[in-house]
């Protein structure tokens, strides 16, 4: 890494990406499709999955040692499960060079970046990053080298993040075509319960009611509501332990609005019913003049 | 209409369609692009609408008095808002001819057919039907002639319907490429307020918790989740009102469903967090290998 470009990652550093599943196989892909010269490194724990990564062309190299990914890239993304990634950054950075970066992908930020805060050599900065961006595909036969585009990445760094760490980190999610927002790690899990894990539980909640003699009545409405419902399990449910307390301030906020709806189709209420479908239409609305992607 | 068909609706019948919005006008248009030959009769409120309907081909002719398109047609199928669709029927019916049909596209079939019960002259025939279509347009301008190929039509038939009747009816679909089900109108409002309706209740609880400076984290996940929120909050008011019963007793499962999951979360039970994520996600793959429209 070209220690004196202080906006982003040298075009030919070598750049870890720990977890190379539909996430991680389309930054390597975005990296490459935009010049990225210098190694890219694919760590797993499965070695055939990562030769059939590297046979693919998404990734240069590959190995199932963390450390010795560690001690050759200069920057190290976390594109794991968000259980693993505090435990694989901690095993990382002893072995990272002076001035190495750490980022993630992971989609809470709070939990981690506390545990993570004081716990790494001085000369090792983390800064957690959360590309929202996805798909309901999985693993790397997926990846998409324009997954990224236009895409939202929150950064976020912490009172003790490097000013320089948090720009370069930055610098990297815009050089594959990122729109980066900072913010801190509690404000990204406040917004985040609201915008994506509340509505995950609530699609769960739908598609759990489905008895398969009902299949043949859920048309569009019901499977566009509950499309994402169909992600994996294993990773949902430690996105939700890991933000369960934002997440449960806003299932408190959503059974209130609930109860309102309920209560106005109970009473018979028109106008009532009227007033929140067109509050709920408006908001919805706005959405739709942004890309509806 | 030729009396001996007894499975359909003859080519040359004259067919009166009353509303002529994406829902009609599509019906106009699909029977049209299948070789209907007979006069179709668009019926509304505003001639303006109804000469534009007309002069873009979607139909033959219009009126805005319902009794003279009663006295021309065999059958009348209303396409306006449930809320609408009974009086309508109320006062076709003493203008049709004897052995006219009637049928409807509302999206709740039990108050209706209810209220019809007996209403009508005895050589006037009315059976509820729900074609299972749609889209997030609005107005005949969108039509689709596919709009209703390969859907699921609902035809419910009450004790009081001529087994005739029914069969034409249910043969009408299916002449526009639908496939038919009958069911009794309760059975109907049940299946629909769970696939239905309960999600647009739910969408619009999530999208009404969308402050705009959340918009920017508002991804895939969410916009799929709360799509239909965006649908007319007017037509689902008297979707809701019209099956309050069934939608009722389909909140206080969903309410259970939503009290499981977040009780699942306070405790940190990953088990049953992954057993409930799970089950929802074998319930929508099911569907997703069904066609996902």
């Amino acid at each position: 890494m070209n220690a004196l470009d202080e906006t982003s990652i040298s075009v030919d550093a070598a750049i870890a990406i720990v977890g190379v599943g539909l996430i991680g196989g389309s930054l390597a892909a975005a990296l490459k499709k935009r010049g990225h010269r210098g190694e890219i490194i694919g760590v797993g724990r499965s070695a055939a999955r990562l030769a059939a990564a590297q046979r693919a062309g998404i990734i240069d190299s590959s190995t199932t040692q963390l450390a010795e990914a560690a001690r050759r890239a200069s920057l190290l993304v976390f594109c794991t499960p968000v259980d693993l990634i505090a435990a694989g950054v901690r095993e990382a950075a002893p072995h990272c060079a002076p001035g190495t970066l750490i980022t993630d992908a992971g989609s809470v930020k709070g939990r981690l970046c506390e545990e993570l805060e004081g716990e790494l050599p001085k000369e090792v900065h983390f800064v957690g990053s959360h590309p929202l961006a996805g798909s309901h595909h999985q693993g790397f036969e997926h990846a998409d080298p324009g997954l990224y585009e236009g895409r939202i990445c929150v950064v976020t760094p912490t009172a003790g993040s490097s000013a320089i760490a948090v720009k370069r980190i930055a610098g990297f999610w815009k050089s594959v075509g990122m729109r980066v927002v900072e913010m801190s790690p509690t404000e990204h899990d406040q917004a985040l319960a609201r915008t994506s894990h509340l509505p995950h539980v609530v699609a769960a909640a739908l598609a759990s009611m489905l008895d398969s003699s009902l299949d043949q009545f859920a048309a569009s409405g019901f499977r566009d509501t509950t499309r994402i419902a169909a992600g994996d399990p294993d990773l949902w449910t430690a996105i939700f332990l890991h933000n369960a307390g934002q997440l449960q301030q806003s299932l408190k906020e959503f059974q209130t609005k609930i109860a309102a709806l309920q209560s106005a189709i109970a009473r018979g209420d028109q106008q009532a019913l009227r007033d929140l479908l067109t509050t709920a239409k408006n908001n919805r609305d706005r959405l739709h003049r942004t890309a509806d992607h």
